[in-house]
């Protein structure tokens, strides 16, 4: 797990709304990163409406740093990642948010930003110009246009997956009942099935039985499960109240 | 590219806010979907708020379909995919957005929905049941809480970045049963059950009765397996010779 210490830095040239930078603040949060870089806000800075929108990311809101300019906020930087729609004619690299945040693990010692431009326009080109690579993420030629926090979203989304940081556990699940326990269900099931003549013919139980016998098989029941589904048998052949 | 006509359909269970169904209706647009079901809005419908944020998605707002009940709005739907935070203990598969668009981009004929939870509280046991998967988005420990415009927008990134992807395809299977049949055969059992006072008290039954119903959908059944089912329930119960 390389960069698990060294997400990115965030760099919002010139948004426009609290709201916008404080979506992107709670992203960060929910994916692990933590500085966040203000160029030029044009509502002014601090701006309540951050902190409104940054549920759980109030101390990355608190914690930003304003700059005037993008060269200054990309100060001690090596590497950086603009963010871009796509058709842009100047001649850059354009990677997937996939091949970013691969780029990024790859060099967790390098320090990195990711550049988003403002809420209409986008970077402009003297922004663009100063990156290694643009980030476009694919969409629907039918609707193009993702806001901020949506991209942020995506970014954010893809380096966590990459740097191991504590993704999510499959459900805690019983032990799988043994081979033992499953041939008890079915030796009970036959059992009731063959009294009823289910089968009616020899020759068809064999196929039947094999088709009914893997609907359990492919459940990957449990123990608790087969007992519960004794108990179902029984009590639906007995007719018995319980 | 198998998947590129039949995105899933989204489905909003109980949510409030109109400003995250807009939302949730752009995202929708971003990537290429197209089919919004609502369960039971908190605020009405419709909701000009709604209307506001789905930039770019007004169309999709328009058509979306209400329904009263999650059974109701998955009718014709065979396989659910239910997002979740981490930790339920309903046992079933625990996928990533990732592998979730795999499967859906490798059975891209087979109806299917993506099931959202209310914004504060998600999708309750009674709505996971009949998930065939849950999808759970890796997040930060530190603030793992994704809201619903969040959580679409990175299932939908991720099933777009896949559609025109060419998938390796599971082996044939039988049609899914569709989640209709499945309810059919889910009320036979229980009409049996109750009849013979199998779960005793009311309190027990809710879970009992969901984790029976769980065996059943974790085997991915096909129609005529449903079918089977039935006639092997109704001869128990009738202690019937065939």
């Amino acid at each position: 797990m390389p960069a698990e210490n060294n997400p990115p830095a965030i760099v919002l040239v010139r948004p426009q709304l609290g709201e916008n930078i404080g979506a992107v603040a709670r992203a960060m949060s929910n994916f692990g990163f933590t500085d966040l870089r203000l160029v030029a806000p044009k509502n002014g800075w601090p701006n309540p409406r951050a902190v409104d929108m940054a549920v759980g990311a109030g101390h990355i809101v608190e914690a930003a740093r304003v700059f005037e300019t993008v060269p200054a906020a990309l100060r001690g930087v090596a590497r950086v990642y603009a963010t871009t729609s796509r058709g842009r004619d100047i001649e850059k690299r354009v990677i997937s948010p996939e091949q970013a945040a691969q780029e990024m693990c790859a060099r967790a010692n390098v320090p990195t930003a990711l550049l988003f431009g403002p809420e209409r326009t986008g970077l402009e080109n003297e922004d663009i110009i100063l990156a290694d690579a643009l980030v476009t993420i694919p969409t629907s030629a039918e609707n193009p246009s993702l806001n901020l926090a949506q991209s942020s979203v995506i970014l954010g989304y893809e380096w966590c997956k990459l740097t191991g940081v504590d993704v999510a556990r499959p459900a805690q699940e019983g032990a799988l009942a043994s081979k033992e326990e499953m041939q008890g269900f079915f030796d009970h099931l036959e059992g009731y099935l063959d009294a009823l003549d289910y089968f009616r013919t020899p020759e068809k139980k064999t196929v039947m039985w094999q088709n009914l016998r893997n609907i359990f098989i492919r459940a990957e029941l449990n123990d608790q499960e087969v007992r519960t589904l004794r108990g179902v048998i029984r009590d639906l052949y007995k007719r018995r109240k319980a």
